[in-house]
């Protein structure tokens, strides 16, 4: 085991037993979309090596089937590449590559913008802008244009983030803490995956069903947990890149409030478990309600913050670290 | 007469008589949203100064009057109310501004990503945020999600537009014609434009008419025309703040063909009627569609049009520079 391996075994977690208890379901779909996904990246080479690709294929697959274990085959193969896509644009792009060159990533972002705004279909030479206009196209044949255009959103939301994030990454403990919970749930792809709840599951919510405190409290709760347990699963191996802090919560938690890594752990374990909390008791709260819309929802946020904790414990955390860790599958 | 304005009169310029012939239709709601305009600048001070305030104002107002000349007043001025914001913007955070430290702008930019996201209601302290809160709340509750939507996907665009200028202002002829060419409409607000017409004139386009050929023409080469010409206006004094050549049409035509000044502003001009003849040729078309909603985009297409061409002669080019100058107002 290496020091990191061992230091993990003593900073504070946080215990989700009591809230998100496991098992949590999973596809039957795994393997069939862990396969296309490997056809997909032959298509659209994102990642530059074959160990690379074969790892974030695997994590994205498995992590996908426990964020939509209801979806039909076709759904969970899009939305896994969707997921592969940002995730592999962030690994390749993003934070620490995108540290010293933010201009670099800020040019790679401005293309992907002139994707989203619906220009020219991009050259095939560049796969980034290339997967992301078949993902686009797929997408929006699938659903009507108010849910694709949120989805869209969602992706422009994390595109700025990731711009935003690329340039305070050399100097984390300079951004204020109530910045950086604001900006974390678009760099952890949470939005986006709710977004995507609706296409994948077939359902689309109302406006005024969109504006209950219910399921804005749940949405926003579990965006934040997504962010958090995916910074206390990732901080020990980005602190070991060094030789700044990760821009990571325990980071801000001790900018702000003092005290050693072990006290910051503690305090963002403690947060994750009262975020926790609120979503359950909107899951619970939603989950019995008339709308049927309402109950599919509240149900996909519950497997998407069950994604988020389940790919925590997954072995990319455990092992060498082989990219970033943004989304539920890193 | 200052140098500039004795080398405006010899720079070849485009001709527009052929294709958009004046005097062009204005509201006759011009003095009253000026008024509001002021009021609004009250609430929301965007900008230092009383003197950039009321030249910003006029031509906002008198530009927008010309942008949508049949809108009813409450729309009228709420559309203003946004142009003004996103000149504002531009003028205090953007290009000259950014130059030097594009994190700021990056930093403005993510906090006004996270307002078209959905989050809390910005802190009234910072007047951008908590101006554009309000824009975007009142054209929510004017319109459908599609709609809204559709408007706000095109300010987010426009952020990370403006966020690619400021990492290459300093070294334009870098760029690649191309890519400018790409970039440039949402740099100068008109796609944000288009996506407010049926806001404000109250019609909606179906899937299938967006996706119509002539419809994306004609907003291409509207969207087109619109940079095109308002580099030409603001060439010259952007050459003037110096020591670099503007990241203007101009500076890019002469890095890819050579040339002269005069030359590329000759080149450039005749891309202006080349690209008003095809929206000429569009507007045709569609107005003599069957479908009212076709016909009403059609006419919106010529006033925005029209306004960007009327802002060209506007005094704001003829005098000492007060600001950058996107937008039709400008």
């Amino acid at each position: 085991m290496t020091d990191t391996g061992d230091a993990a075994t003593i900073l504070p977690r946080p215990d989700f037993t009591a809230t998100f208890p496991g098992p949590f379901p999973a596809s039957l779909h795994g393997d069939h979309t862990e396969r296309q996904l490997l056809g997909w990246l032959e298509e659209y080479p994102l990642l530059p090596s074959a160990e690379a690709r074969s790892v974030l294929v695997n994590i994205t697959s498995h992590g996908a089937s426990r964020t939509f274990p209801t979806a039909d085959p076709d759904d969970l193969v899009l939305f896994a590449e969707l997921l592969l896509w940002l995730t592999a644009f962030d690994d390749v792009h993003g934070e620490g590559n995108a540290a010293g060159a933010p201009a670099i990533l800020v040019d790679g972002t401005a293309e992907l913008m002139l994707v989203l705004a619906g220009g020219s279909p991009p050259s095939l030479m560049n796969p980034f802008p290339a997967a992301l206009y078949s993902l686009l196209a797929r997408c929006r044949a699938r659903t009507g244009p108010a849910a694709y255009l949120r989805l869209a959103a969602s992706l422009r939301d994390t595109l700025m983030a990731l711009v935003w994030e690329a340039h305070h990454v050399t100097e984390p403990e300079r951004v204020a803490l109530a910045t950086y919970l604001q900006m974390r749930p678009h760099t952890v792809f949470v939005r986006t995956i709710i977004a995507a709840a609706e296409i994948v599951l077939d359902y689309e919510l109302a406006d005024a069903q969109r504006a209950l405190a219910a399921v804005r409290h749940l949405e926003n709760a579990g965006a934040n947990l997504a962010g958090w347990v995916n910074d206390l699963a990732s901080y020990e191996r980005e602190a070991a890149r060094g030789p700044m802090q990760p821009l990571s919560l325990p980071t801000l938690l001790r900018a702000r409030h003092g005290g050693n890594l072990e006290e910051a752990f503690a305090r963002a374990s403690g947060m994750c478990e009262n975020e926790a909390a609120v979503a359950r008791q909107w899951i619970i709260s939603l989950a019995s309600d008339p709308s049927r819309t309402l109950t599919t929802h509240a149900r996909a946020l519950e497997d998407i913050v069950r994604s988020f904790i389940w790919h925590t414990s997954h072995a990319r955390y455990q092992g060498p670290k082989c990219g970033r860790e943004p989304g539920p599958t890193a």
